[in-house]
């Protein structure tokens, strides 16, 4: 899926909201502990709940590749399980070199179908090249995140007088496009949007620490947002573990629902949506 | 295995080779394809091959999971199959919030058992801290990599006028200590090796790069070396594609041959070992 398909679906569903699929096996509740693969089971029922309030769905490779290859085949199912008009994010935070980066960038936008990866810009242009020779894909790249000690690299002062990562949004930016570079901004970082989108006014930013984090949706979109709205805001598990009893799902559908509708006000006062 | 096992092994060796198995299903020995797991059959005869003269294994994931969960039990098999008294690496470069590094922490540390991980600084401390609560293990920051276009933002000038990776040596080093972090060089930046040894003179380095990617063995010891060693030199390409026939295992152990060799005598000329 690629930049205008993206923007057409938020339009189509007043809704900005990506998913986390944070599943964990120690939080999901019990009851699915009895089936074949309670994690596929788990997420299967949040994406029948939540599909048409939301844009995309990250799952975090953290908690797939800590249950090994079973876990492997519980992301690969889930994958195939949501719909095609539905962004999917592998936030796998990888980032290496060119020749590997290769066989990342065939991992996930081949053996996986994801739409984008979150990447770490640490180690160069050379280390995200790979991803941006597939066309209808796209990379999100780290900027600054979303946790208290980001800032202790992040926010290092460049010669230039300005922080570390407004640099890295200077110098990314040109390896690339806003049709295939996304950015990692934390929303507990929403007072920095204004500053940031003096570098990237166009570019998607992928805004993750709404919810448990903390982060202020209003604070994201009155700082963040742009004219093709411009953010994926998301969250992950104030939704996935509303509640931990059989209710899980109508829990996950009423936490999705109540931002979707905040999303809509929000759509329409910035004319996004009529 | 911690710090002072690996020093044991490399005066027992006479090595401080790591072996990087960036083993790709495109170019292993064709004969294999027809075995069950080819991954994992190369691997085991690479292994056989070399473990006398080598003191770290070192799988690149990207090559594992481009297999998808196949590649996932590849890579079980091999970690199992490694002898104890072998650093075992997982060059993953993950880094991710706290709640998300305690499950590849696990994912490496327990589901998998790997001595070390390679993690990128980016995300500041807690995305290293849960990674240092396994007492007998270690991380290995990237620091300076072997690429070239890392050095468009490793080389980022800070205000204190220096490189960017040496502000990060600075900070990063205060996470930890020497017996749980080393530091990831590039061969290819030996020149640099001086200044870094100001700032870590104890830590011990991965060295990627020697061999396919160009660097020096020579220049890394010269200016790299310090009492316990302190170097690990992997070799990944040069080795384990030494020869593309039937023959690749002599051919893998004639080429890890000829690097311990060399090896053995810089230990003797620094008196690590007599």
């Amino acid at each position: 899926m690629n930049r205008e398909e993206l923007i057409n679906q938020i339009i189509v569903k007043k809704s900005f909201l990506c998913i986390g699929l944070d599943s964990d096996i120690n939080k999901i509740p019990k009851h699915l502990l009895k089936l074949e693969d309670p994690i596929f089971e788990f997420n299967k029922s949040i994406i029948d709940a939540t599909k048409d309030l939301c844009v995309a769905y990250k799952p975090n490779l953290a908690f797939y590749e800590s249950q090994g290859s079973v876990g492997w085949d519980s992301l690969i199912k889930t994958i195939e399980y949501i719909p095609n008009n539905i962004f999917k994010i592998a936030d796998a935070k990888r980032g290496d070199v060119g020749n590997t980066s290769h066989m990342y960038a065939k991992a996930f936008f081949e053996t996986l179908n994801f739409d984008s990866i979150t990447l770490s810009p640490y180690m160069g242009s050379d280390s995200v090249m790979p991803f941006l020779e597939y066309k209808e894909k796209s990379v999100i790249l780290l900027a600054l995140t979303s946790n208290t000690s980001g800032s202790q690299i992040q926010k290092l002062q460049t010669i230039s007088n300005v922080d570390l990562y407004k640099s890295i949004l200077e110098i990314s930016k040109k390896w690339g496009n806003e049709n295939n570079i996304m950015y990692v901004i934390g929303a507990t970082k929403s007072n920095e949007l204004k500053e940031i989108r003096k570098i990237i006014p166009n570019h998607f930013l992928l805004i993750p620490g709404v919810g448990a984090q903390g982060g202020d949706l209003e604070s994201v979109v009155r700082n963040g947002i742009n004219s093709d709205c411009g953010l994926l805001v998301n969250s992950s598990r104030s939704i996935i573990y509303a509640s931990d009893n059989n209710d899980y799902a109508v829990a996950a559908r009423n936490s999705a629902l109540h931002i979707q509708k905040e999303m809509e006000n929000y759509l329409m006062e910035y004319s996004i949506i009529k």
